[in-house]
């Protein structure tokens, strides 16, 4: 249906060997990059310098487990009902990555986009902070339910990223905003997480439209390691059981 | 329905701190842990050696890409048909880390720790050849449709492992089953990539019941690569196309 | 999280019995309803009437199947990785129910919902049509790449309702929609399915929000009989084939 | 990779025309069969008889709903953290339908065939019986947690199938199964709702392999109204609160 027929650079195997986007995987790759370099080369074509490595590898870090989430407690629960294909109860879980969540870091990440490629970035900032509060909503990347005053995992992520040696606009942006936000709600909001983790893929090239995939490959190992507790100290039953009750049936 | 109250020991967050195994995520992990590091220690409860490290970098490498697979395919036509849940078409394509595939490395695994565990490692080794042989099904771990006289990979793991100072016992067990596996056959099989990583994550202490989930996290970075191809140069209508022509339709 | 604590009206099972809104489902649902009627019961809690179980039938058997499409591609290749559990294949192909291709029965409903509501539905019409037409943007519920100049099965699906007697409000609007865009685009455009089923679902009371779940049900019952296909006359191998020939690799 | 190459008898759409197993859909189909009706041809290639659409209809009423189980639970978190995908809610829940619950279905199932193809089919029976019981295990098809001295499903699907007139096969099957298996267990042990289903599905034809196929549809159309109680009531962030607190964390 398209006229120009598609190619892809990623991967091919021949009779003696395997090349991924134009390295040999066996005498270039394997032993040679770590799975993060991999994971970076792989996604976007040029392998990592040790600064974007860094960052990328702290990011990945803080996405990876927050206890008993609503994909961890699906992943239990499928593995429960089906033991027999763990690839399964890995993808119920990784469906939850979706908007609820995660959004607010694209969210912020096309904010910060916007602020960067524009003339005066402090009055850009300014008024994308009053527009999302004129409207009454909440400001992507910005604000935490449980963790205050400050989500304590932002200023360390930034803090890595500038010893790293990163460009530094990405985190300008954000520091612009986070001035604007605070002055738009007439308090402080932390800057969340999400917020400082989309800086930080900015900050290494990893366009917007493709974030939600670092922490879909971040929370899957997470995922992991609750199937593998869910095979040594099973809890899927009792969530079950606990869950029933608190759901009680009124009829129709 | 269990008497025996589950627990977890992976993760909590509080008002102001997160933990994961105990360790406090900003202080302790972010920053301190790369990825492969991070994985190892949410899933066993124990920081990896240096060793361990490498090996499990080795094999992540290796897992991630194999180009355009059943995987990768099945990612790109469901990015095409919900382009807003990168999720999901990473979640459609990990599903298919399933029995054909990687089963392989699960099978292997097992014959592995079944001549660890016997007195006569020889024979048992021996004995589970000439078992597969009789019954006349390709024996796990061996064996390449494309790769011939040997999948170059497979070496290549085995010497990063015995580089990075592994135990070994895994790798030894390997060995002892690829000579009776010659034997049996009566010509040379390949210890193929499953076969090799079977030992190479026996020798780190991944145990056999969660190996899939290794496999599942790599081949997820992999889709996302896929995902950010399609975005750029999409293949999804093409590729749809191609098929429905491929497949002709006979009527009932 | 919330102060109110949810309840469900959908089911519960005691000793001795197992209730669905209210009903006994050995007394008075199995072998009293039909798949369609307990579907439409347990998503809306009424009995459907004849006219609506007749309509909602007629979308669910126009839904069911396309041939070779991503979806049935995407179940197939996962069949083939991982036959052992057949639900993740279909999993792996309901995940392409997405806004590409369902998403304009939900537009197409938007649309209508806003006739329906407004005190003029003709200029609304005409206003929506115009709006869309401005914006170089197709009108969901209109237009087929194949099917021209008509798709046949909006007629057919329309007759089947107004046969059966719905009330028609939906049924008008789309008529008027169709006068409306025909006019602002200064040629016709087919009614095509999803618009005629945006109608259909609208007149028997499925709400806007959730009738892509409509969708999913009828194409997971498809995609078994693809399943089934695969394991009489498997196509996944060959499938795989024609693909990576389709895409040839370039390199970095 | 294979030299026959496959074709498909269920679809193909035309510049006109849309066929399915070689009827038109929208002349032939389209308000002519219900949606149990088109299940069955779309699955087996034949339309089923009104004997066999009865069956059919009443196994599929009988799947689609138990209330808060796993499936359902996932769901609703999915729901919840991506309400823009409700393909992929549904796909969590779908994804629950493996060998714990579903699987003794296909147990039975497979039992059954083995009766029914044997020369003397109550030795058959005998044996098989005092097979599971030597082993100590569980024999799929008998036997509830909840549902005791009978699960009352099963005569009821037995009986409409009775009434309606199948072949009896397989419902003579079962019995000779459950004589024996009381005898074996030396009390009686009820026919659960999978073992009735089990050979229900038997009298009408549908295979073994597919028959779990059946079972992901009718829950799918289940799951699709937990998604709509989850946007009306919602429960998803009350469910997330119980468990998290019902999982106490440890530490490493």
């Amino acid at each position: 249906m398209t006229s120009k027929k598609p190619t892809t650079k990623i991967a091919r195997h021949t009779a003696d060997a395997i090349y991924v986007r134009g390295a040999s995987l066996v005498d270039d790759l394997i032993g040679k990059l770590t799975f993060t370099e991999m994971m970076y080369f792989q996604l976007l074509g040029a392998k990592p310098t040790a600064a974007q490595t860094k960052v990328l590898d702290a990011v990945l870090v803080t996405l990876m487990e927050h206890g008993i989430t609503p994909s961890a407690i699906a992943t239990r629960l499928i593995y429960d009902s089906c033991p027999e294909a763990i690839q399964a109860a890995v993808a119920a879980g990784i469906l939850g990555v979706g908007s609820t969540f995660i959004g607010t870091m694209e969210g912020c990440a096309a904010n910060l986009e916007e602020i960067i490629a524009s003339e005066n970035q402090s009055s850009t900032a300014k008024a994308l902070a009053q527009k999302f509060r004129a409207a009454k909503k909440p400001i992507p990347g910005f604000g935490h339910p449980h963790l205050k005053p400050d989500d304590p995992r932002s200023p360390r992520l930034i803090a890595i990223a500038e010893e790293a040696g990163v460009p530094g606009r990405h985190i300008r942006a954000l520091r612009l905003l986070a001035t604007e936000v605070d002055a738009a709600w007439g308090r402080h909001l932390t800057i969340n997480a999400t917020g400082a983790i989309a800086a930080l893929l900015g900050e290494i090239g990893v366009p917007q439209e493709v974030m939600r995939g670092i922490a879909v490959v971040s929370r899957a190992a997470g995922l992991v390691g609750h199937i593998r507790e869910e095979q040594l100290d099973p809890a899927a039953r009792h969530i079950w059981g606990v869950v029933d009750g608190a759901v009680p049936y009124t009829g129709k």
